[in-house]
């Protein structure tokens, strides 16, 4: 399957990854997360080429995750935020820098932290995975079934 | 900043995406997480070049996430299985299938369940994000905030 298609399949996790999958899209959305809204902001933080972070910055426009707006203090230039469905990826956010924080350690200092914005307290992410039965289900109890979808059933996207 | 480096960044999120962030390890788990354990079955499954998919999981191997063992039905020959750190990326799994689900429509049904391997009931993702003031704090509440670490604060990876 070429990455092009995957925005097509009826895996929903293979289209998220279609949108926001690319290299360094995700620590994009980490400086939005953060606050940060310039394209130099962005470029400081990542260290990246222009011409990449403009193709990236311009993908997540296109597909409503970061919307641009004049920037306050300058209403001639732009600036990046996230949009309501932008927000919503900050679980995948979490999600990972909960694991980064286990599984990847280093010898600095985590300096990344959640707040809540109305008093500066930390803010942790509690995830619970909770069946149709009503239990919560441990990880290693999961299992992740692909179908087969109508449209795809005779492609080979079937289980993507 | 190259990508090679984000490993050493004090950002738990560089650091989980250093290890899995790389295009196709994620569904390449998400396979993983749906039983499928010979490399010819992730082949057919994600549709990629041989090369690809064995640097890939080479690389999942080395950080622990996925282990090689004997296939059951055939000693011999050895398949891929989640490891416990491995396992606790389902969040970030979980995560992106609920966005996707929600953001990336298509008109292919969803293909994509999870459940519970005790039952067969289905199984959701609920996220709460609380602050130590033991409050639940809604999505546009929460800010991502970087501090500089002591080993970085004369880096630009300060504030990855």
């Amino acid at each position: 399957m070429k990455r092009k298609n995957l925005i097509k399949t009826n895996c929903p996790i293979a289209r998220a990854l279609s949108v926001v999958g690319e290299w360094w899209s995700l620590l994009i959305l980490r400086d939005a997360f953060g606050g940060t809204q310039r394209f130099e902001e962005f470029q400081e933080s990542l260290g990246i080429p222009r011409n990449t972070l403009t193709e990236r910055l311009s993908k997540l426009v296109e597909h409503g995750i970061l919307d641009k707006h004049p920037l306050k203090e300058d209403g001639k230039r732009l600036g990046y935020a996230l949009t309501p469905k932008g927000k919503e990826l900050l679980p995948v956010v979490a999600a990972l820098r909960q694991w980064g924080n286990q599984h990847v350690p280093t010898s600095n200092p985590s300096a990344v932290t959640m707040i809540d914005r109305r008093d500066g307290s930390r803010v942790e992410l509690r995830l619970e995975l909770v069946s149709t039965k009503g239990r919560t289900v441990p990880l290693d109890k999961i299992q992740i079934v692909s179908r087969r979808g109508r449209k795809s059933e005779s492609s080979s996207e079937a289980r993507s």
